[in-house]
């Protein structure tokens, strides 16, 4: 297999059977050594935290594949790290598409003016660019349009799938008492359809239980035990 | 009449008949002394501004009254540098909207991953809330939406309205072989529907004219002679 990519929390390998294999390292994002799933930084290194996240994605990736949803999720090797998955292309350089149940981080820095801390949004939908330089931009439907980044059918079907998706891992998590947040979720093109991508774990959600945050390795913990 | 408002461009006063007055002012925005529309700190102050984008705002206003837009103009008193106009309520504490044509400024500052400088923007519209604090933050329609600013329908009728203004003032300008780049608008709300507010003059625009930006000023003399 052929390493094609290393990115913050994962490295990417291709494998000959045409699909990728991602390595998932014990890297997080934040800044200043504390966790922040909005931050475009490494912000630190947890032991197990490559594991941990590769199991709950496997977890939640399972869930959504019984319920009818696409991913580019084929199967886990939890032992070694490596989850593998179908090809898929990204919008432009990459997007990332963050589903809002509560007013927290980088929307409250925004829109501070209007919106009160914790406040319902109602799997509110919102994408930004990747682009470290910039700060990751937050962006609208109309111009990821007429930058040619994803079409305005390829938006409201992304947009659509997401609000499925979070609902379906909101409802999932009030099993275990913990509340959503919010979370960031990725997609890419494969034969024609958008279909989610990437990861999902405690590294890129903000879930709560008893009125504190969950960190990561904890919300392995709770929702698959030890 | 009665003083209601110091804004960095413009004097507000409420009338007796339940209109308002807005005084013209010599300042315009702009950082560090340089002339710049979509800065929101006075850089500078030009003698003759305040006239000068009275008489603009007269002509575009009248122009598009003309065509069927509704606006809150209702007369100027040109010697005075007054304008009377409708009572218009913001939307929240105030919107600005952007129609781009070209490529330029903010848009590139955020999306220059993708857009090259200068290119066709097909009168794309965006809106950014009025908050200095936060830089004057882009925002996007369901955001408008879950915070009580704006509804889907008066966001729909805001962009149809920018652009349908935004063209006629273009096709304006070119009679005069002046390039619109871009141009912002602000909209209220008057007996439930959404009308153009503020004022439309070289102050909110960016003009190019044989390769070069045309000055606040000198789009007065172009436009209106001397």
């Amino acid at each position: 297999m052929k390493h094609v990519y290393e990115g913050k929390t994962k490295t990417v390998f291709e494998l000959e059977n045409g699909n990728y294999l991602l390595k998932f390292k014990d890297d997080v994002t934040g800044t200043d050594g504390v966790f922040d799933p909005g931050a475009n930084t490494v912000g630190l290194s947890i032991e197990g935290m490559g594991k941990g996240g590769l199991r709950l994605t496997t977890y939640f990736f399972e869930m959504l594949q019984k319920n009818g949803i696409k991913t580019h999720y084929v199967k886990s090797d939890i032992e070694n790290n490596n989850m593998e998955v179908l090809p898929a292309a990204p919008f432009g350089n990459g997007i990332e598409v963050i589903c809002r149940f509560k007013a927290v981080g980088s929307f409250m820095r925004r829109y501070g003016q209007y919106a009160k801390e914790g406040q319902d949004l109602n799997a509110f939908v919102e994408v930004t660019l990747k682009d470290d330089e910039r700060g990751d931009p937050p962006i609208t439907k109309d111009a990821l349009s007429v930058l040619g980044i994803l079409t305005n059918e390829e938006y409201e079907s992304l947009k659509e799938q997401t609000q499925e998706i979070c609902k379906m891992i909101k409802a999932e998590l009030a099993k275990y008492d913990c509340e959503l947040y919010d979370i960031k979720l990725e997609f890419g093109r494969n034969k024609g359809e958008v279909i989610l991508i990437d990861e999902i774990s405690g590294g890129n959600m903000r879930v709560y239980k008893n009125g504190k945050t969950v960190a990561p390795l904890e919300l392995v913990k709770i929702v698959l035990g030890n």
